[in-house]
């Protein structure tokens, strides 16, 4: 990664280098053409909840962690952004949970393929992670979705249990619903079509969620499965949050 | 510009229709690295408001273009953004008032000045717009900025006395207030730095309000200036609409 010379002192130092990493991923080519105004679309809402991880974020992600370690077959999704905010981190916790990483784009392209690989590869090698990384030959679908943004591998999405996928689009997350699959996303909008698709919503930044449950993980904090999990009271509660933010100015 | 091929009775075209022009736009080096990102910011704003004008946004726009008209020395200055999205509205615009276009923006390269000024000539003379372009070689500065965006022409931004900013940061907008210019600026965040420090604030996606003012100029449906106009109220009502769409989920 190039140099990012902002002072981490900055109130908004974790916002700007996010912004960093992913302006370096375009250019590397690893991003979709609408993938910088998504991440605006996430910095606005991040903005609007305070920038920082909200008590039943917290909650969620814990139990999504939970939920992955109880899985037969996790697996972890990884999109362009994804990869560019959070690589690293969610490669450990792959490593962690022996699960694999799966590259999956909705705009499926070999060229940003390539891209990804070549920046996860760097990573893996560098940190000496173990892992998984499928997603280069794809060889089967995702039922009820048409085109490139369809395709999956057996051994990993297609046969999960469980899987987290962050920054997930609407239909994606139905589609997986409709599998059966335990279905976490990501999603600073807690009123997203995603967001109100999913088994468990973190409404929180990816990196701030993979930094946390990576976190969890290496001091041995292991989170157990809530039962009583309501994933609408989890979003209204951070729905809540931004209008208290509103009513307050 | 290229083809565009979402269907126009898509809830969502207006929107979809924005974000291609900047993609397309930062393909021709119109854009700095951070536009589409700030684009996205728009984007979750302005579906948080509804993705349509409000009517203090409108009420805003009309005392905008009242206050232009009677200015002495208006000027509209033109950042990438504002270019890509509402460029010939606004040349239309400057031609009516008999003012100039400044072409202005916070990171500035000859590369970009160069992709800019290509793409607004194209359009003037595709269209027969009769109007002066400034920006290519500024010849002074705004003080109390430092560096290439203080930037800017005497016989444009700096003579002016009323200044329609489109999507300005807040430094540059508190220092042309610091001017004593009436400082017009829209932003979708009724919260910026900018929308609290400008004369008027009109909360409203730049295409809408660029086609508005166009509309009551071309319609004869001239505003005349609002004396009591009251912005911090303007903002709240936007506010309002936010945490109201909030409040109702």
């Amino acid at each position: 990664m190039s140099s990012f010379s902002a002072d981490p002192s900055h109130p908004r130092y974790q916002s700007l280098l996010s912004r960093h990493r992913l302006e370096q991923a375009a250019k590397q080519g690893m991003l979709a053409d609408s993938a910088l105004i998504a991440h605006g679309r996430g910095e606005a809402y991040d903005y609007l909840i305070g920038e920082k991880t909200s008590p039943n974020a917290l909650e969620a992600t814990k139990n999504a962690l939970a939920h992955l370690m109880a899985g037969k077959n996790p697996v972890i999704s990884l999109n362009g952004n994804t990869t560019a905010l959070a690589g690293y981190e969610l490669m450990k916790i792959a490593e962690y949970l022996q699960c694999p990483i799966e590259v999956n784009i909705f705009y499926r392209t070999e060229q940003r393929i390539n891209a990804l690989f070549g920046y996860l590869d760097e990573i893996k090698q560098e940190h000496d992670i173990n892992v998984n990384i499928l997603g280069k030959n794809p060889d089967t679908k995702i039922p009820g979705l048409k085109g490139p943004r369809a395709k999956c591998c057996d051994e990993g999405i297609y046969s999960s249990d469980v899987i987290l996928v962050p920054l997930e689009d609407g239909d994606r997350c139905e589609a997986l619903v409709a599998m059966g699959k335990t279905v976490i996303v990501v999603d600073l909008n807690p009123l997203s079509r995603s967001a109100k698709m999913a088994s468990i919503t973190i409404v929180d930044e990816i990196s701030r969620v993979a930094k946390s449950m990576l976190n969890l993980i290496e001091t041995n904090d292991l989170p157990v499965i809530e039962i009583e999990f309501n994933n609408n009271k989890n979003l209204q509660a951070s729905v809540n949050i931004i209008a208290g933010n509103y009513r307050s100015v």
